[in-house]
């Protein structure tokens, strides 16, 4: 194995990465510094610290980045109203980028040389860490021990980790849920296990962040939110940090049985992926930062916003997001939101986000037009005629010419 | 006002188009053929026949079309997920290009020199409806009363036609709702009223085509559809026409709840406006098309429609349906439609579209490569390494020489 | 006619403007602002000013507004490789915007209610005069001549002329040409006239600007032209302000036959019309910095820019410039722009731009890693093995699942 | 090395192909059957029996694929205008996905388990080749020699020959160049040598495909290209086949000094390389078609197929050729065709196509509606001023609502 001399590894606590740290320790020789962090998993970060200690780890991180992520990478999402393939709302991917400009900043720091992740062969994960890694830091090395060692199983980790008295709280592993998880202030996923079917419905007990739409209350729940330039900067009146706004989003989302979301995806490594994610916070959001766009943004920019869009959650969900061609178009769409400011006034209720109103002082939305009332001749109904023949002009020399359209 | 010998006019029976025959026949001086359609509006049709005559109308035209206009028209723009501005199922838009194609039909049937209709000088229908006839027939006349006559208020209307012995049943006028509406098969429309302000929440009784999801039955009903070319061709294993196809859909979907939506959109004359519509089939039709899509298209087609779709979708809410620009891209479409079969299961409960399962045999869905298990060989992980090493090459050559990334 | 007080009107000092000042004072009767700009049309607009002041007008501005054209609009249009329709480099439309722009400042200085323009009722660009005018202050009138009188002919402007002692320069009239034409520093335009038959070829004399490929130097010429931020900024090592760097393009190229086209073209107005361009200058631009960001944009970043040029194209040729979609975009690009930065060579001979050398200290290219040489291991061709295969997975399922493409 | 039993090798006959076929038969103990294929490139096909022959090959193809070249890739692509990051036109990448298909057929004719290629490990050419190759027959295995073996110059394959007495006729290798070149009867191409740096002009007796403008004749070349469906079917009224129009335009092209192009292009695997390419008939063939269609093509349609044309060009020169979104767009593209029918003019001269005219039974250039005459009423100049207000009116609004524009 190649010379590498210290290697950030992004580290959880959990089996697996722990078994990584002796994996790299034995097998590279080489000194492994720890990267835990909070980005809104749910679970404490603090305790990776003892176990790496165990483990002679000598340089440990663990940072608090949830609101960087929010800020930096949730909410600049959002403005574009991000959806790929018409229904995932890119938790996972999302989370990626933050997390390889972390081992990079580190890897500066302590001089390390390498980056290593404990994500498999077969997913997204593993591209989204290593274009971000390469793209910042192009000389680094990556160790991706999934795609080298030859432990492909739960049982061989537990072997691995007895045989070297590696420090596991198996009781709180997560890997002991049938489901392959990832969670994150925006959302927690769910694969494998009976999901491998598509057919199979995900069973209730599956999903840990929102109740369903049937235990959810009985009454609605009205909030409302206030936009700056695209980002929700207040809920109900309170001005609320980033992140404070996606947990509190989570929370009133979660109780109201919102977000629940069953999916096949298509990898960017070239499969079909069956996934079950709870996005509560996420899916209020997209709801909410449509409807203020749709009272503040000129129509031809809210459609090339859409046109672009697909491309622009494509880019996210391969791993480009440390990238020119996202920058670029994280430009036009951050230009966009200068008038997207307002409040928008939503019902939440057993699964449902519903619209109940939206307002803005940059609302485009002229009632003296739009009125099928008397409009004092705001409009002038006449101009329609010139407007719809010279529209037609193009189909009605063709139809001269005898074209048919069917 | 010019020499039109006759015209057909798109005539619903009630106050407006009626008080639009004797119109025509004041000013024009010509003869009026009338053409009412059951497009799944839920209104009687017949009625129509009986005004048109004591106004004597000579050739009158009665249609059920609703099998054509769910088979040729919503079935097609379902195969492109369409949705315009994110959000809206476009159900107004997709009945206008029928109406078109039947008034051209029977203009040219009738001799008629002329075609009519009582959509107002605002909107987008009057685009819609003439944009149709001259791309099927360029040298037809188009006549819109709204635009030229100065009859602005339901007041003066009613006064029309108490002075000429109109006879119109005022206690059936949808009219006297607040709202302006539209209904056909795919959806109900309302518009005006208190509606204008798009702070306000609109009323529970205004909604007819759905119970609320409070009001919906505590119990979740599962359906199956089954999919073939893209299309729905059965519900719980039973074989349907088309539109019985979106009746059943509807019924289903509005008891549960389902297909409410209040938005406030960008109109092709360059006006925003606030609607609310109704759409329970569609509403479910779109998930569950999206849920056999996912199974069955490749991921590049999938992510082409998905960067089309937008495009398409404006150019059937701005009235190009007979355009030869729909014609090319439904020509794509469609052709992707070929593997698009199998069956979906769906959750209705309480406003919400819950996927319960999908399958294919057309699925491309490789649960041997996709498993989180032991694969056999299918899927050699060693092979990621390469395929991120050269995505990222461009981006390493660049932060090789100085570029930077934010 | 409408109660105008004061208009600003756009004139040439040609016939067709000259007989519209009286006309607006005869018919109008209200104060008259000609408004006259030299863009690099190659006429003298100091004589305006007598013309102008010798039927009554007052307030007189005449603007040399060619730094700002090239700087403002010629460049940055250029930033995104331009075309429309695969062929026209846009000479018209991108001076529109510029004396829209104009016509609304001297309307606000001058207390002026409306503008004016001599452009036809058919053509596009009255769309863009009118477009832009309104964009920049929504409450302007327009008044479109054209659209409004019956002086539908030469003759019957030069009896208008004769009837009331309005000074025209016959001899001087560039109306005496059989075409219609068009001319600033990006380029002229010729229409009408034999042009009118698409079969027809355009005759020898009738090009003004531009020898012929045979008539041009037996020998080529050679330039080299520096780039900064994706404009040019020198030639041949002389730094030189943006209409400069045009006009001498605009020289060479024009001696070295280079920049004729001929077209049919698609107008916003829904006709097809045939038209000539000489654009000498601007062909050179657009070959050159293409070359330039060869070297210097990434790969994606250069697709992307290239996707969303032809939507660029139409909403500049539609008469969008002063548009937020138009700023959108713009935005987009000219971020790309940053690291266009370098320089270009160019051989120019006899109607040919041909490349002769690109270099850059910001050039992404890599001969290390480019090389057919010993690379010395920069690039580790076993990676394409990976690369390749999971990009084929999606494919070799869909062939294992029967899929044909075939 | 893996238990391949037979493999198909893409053999030109040249030297490297030659030690292919050996290094096969020592390495991988299997039988190599042979395909040689004329597309063009100008050189003998035969003689390559008689050298497989020597080294033992018993199943040996030779097929002209000339027209199934043209009629079934390189027309179809020139359909859609396509051009490669502005300039490119695709000449090498549109033949590998023949040759790919031609290898899989013969693969399963002769039961081979393998293709094998000559094409190195850092170009396109092997992406293109092995996508192919999987997309047709999933379960191929593909044998690259470049990224395996140690043969890394030409010195080590010429030593490789002598040591093993392979039948090699260095005199007429091509390989004796300074430059890596390919050819068939869309282009010839040529990289390495003094072509990396990019600064380099190409050296004139580079160029095998064309004579420089500066020797071309001095009088230009008139011909007239027939056009059905959007194919050239006939030169100079001569009904010719596919292949024989573009032998025909590489003649008269090239004596012309027609299709030298220099470029910077960004390969898929991730770098930038330089390349020079005579493209004689194709670059005529662009010009054309662009013509034919610019009358017969509606506008939108036209537009559509421009904002597409780069992502087909992108499809192709990464090597998704046989790829369901290349179908997927492939079937928009021809459904577009039907009605680009007519006659085309061009002017050849120096280095120049110059369009001479254009005329067709299918044109949409309606001369009573564009003409600058009296249109007796086919256009009436003031449906412009209704058009024009109404696309005005979301700005007119957004200004009214305080919006600026810069």
């Amino acid at each position: 194995m190649s010379d590498i001399k210290k290697v950030v590894l992004a580290y959880s606590g959990g089996l697996d990465t722990s078994v990584i740290v002796r994996w790299l320790q034995d097998n590279y020789k080489c000194e492994v510094v720890t990267f835990t962090a909070d980005i809104g998993q749910g679970e404490e970060v603090e305790p990776a610290r003892a176990k790496a200690r165990a483990m002679g780890v000598q340089e440990i991180y663990i940072d608090d980045l949830r609101e960087e992520f929010v800020r930096d990478f949730v909410f600049p999402m959002f403005r574009a109203n991000t959806v790929y393939e018409g229904e995932y709302l890119l938790g996972t991917s999302i989370a990626r980028p933050l997390i390889a400009k972390r081992l990079i900043e580190i890897a500066n720091e302590t001089g390390a040389d390498a980056i290593s992740h404990g994500a498999t062969g077969k997913g997204n994960d593993q591209v989204r860490f290593e274009l971000g890694a390469y793209a910042l830091k192009p000389g680094i090395k990556v160790i991706a021990p999934w795609r080298e060692w030859d432990l492909g199983s739960r049982e061989s980790l537990m072997a691995y980790c007895e045989a070297r008295d590696i420090p596991v709280d198996y009781s709180k592993s997560k890997k002991k849920s049938p489901y392959s998880m990832d969670a994150n202030l925006l959302h927690i996923s769910y694969e494998g296990g009976i999901l491998e079917d598509p057919w199979t419905e995900a069973e209730e007990d599956m999903w840990r962040w929102s109740v369903s739409p049937e235990t959810a209350p009985d009454t609605p729940t009205y909030i409302e939110l206030d936009y700056e330039h695209g980002d929700i900067v207040a809920i109900d009146g309170e001005r609320l940090s980033p992140a404070t706004v996606l947990e509190t989003l989570n929370k009133v989302g979660g109780a109201n049985g919102i977000g629940r979301l069953d999916l096949v995806e298509n990898r960017y490594v070239g499969m079909k992926s069956r996934g079950c994610y709870e996005t509560p916070g996420g899916t209020i959001m997209l709801k909410a930062h449509r409807a203020i766009e749709s009272l503040t943004l000129d129509r031809e920019v809210a459609h090339l916003k859409d046109e672009l869009m697909p491309r622009y959650a494509e880019i996210i969900y391969n791993g480009y997001w440390w990238s020119p061609e996202r920058v670029m178009l994280q430009t036009a769409i951050d230009q966009t939101q200068a008038s997207v400011n307002g409040k928008v006034r939503l019902k939440l209720y057993k699964g449902n986000v519903i619209l109940a109103g939206r307002q803005s002082a940059d609302s485009l939305f002229d009632e003296s037009i739009a009125t099928f009332e008397d409009d004092a001749g705001a409009y002038d109904q006449k101009d329609a005629e010139g407007f719809i023949k010279l529209n037609a002009l193009r189909m009605r020399i063709a139809a001269n010419k005898g074209r048919k359209l069917f």
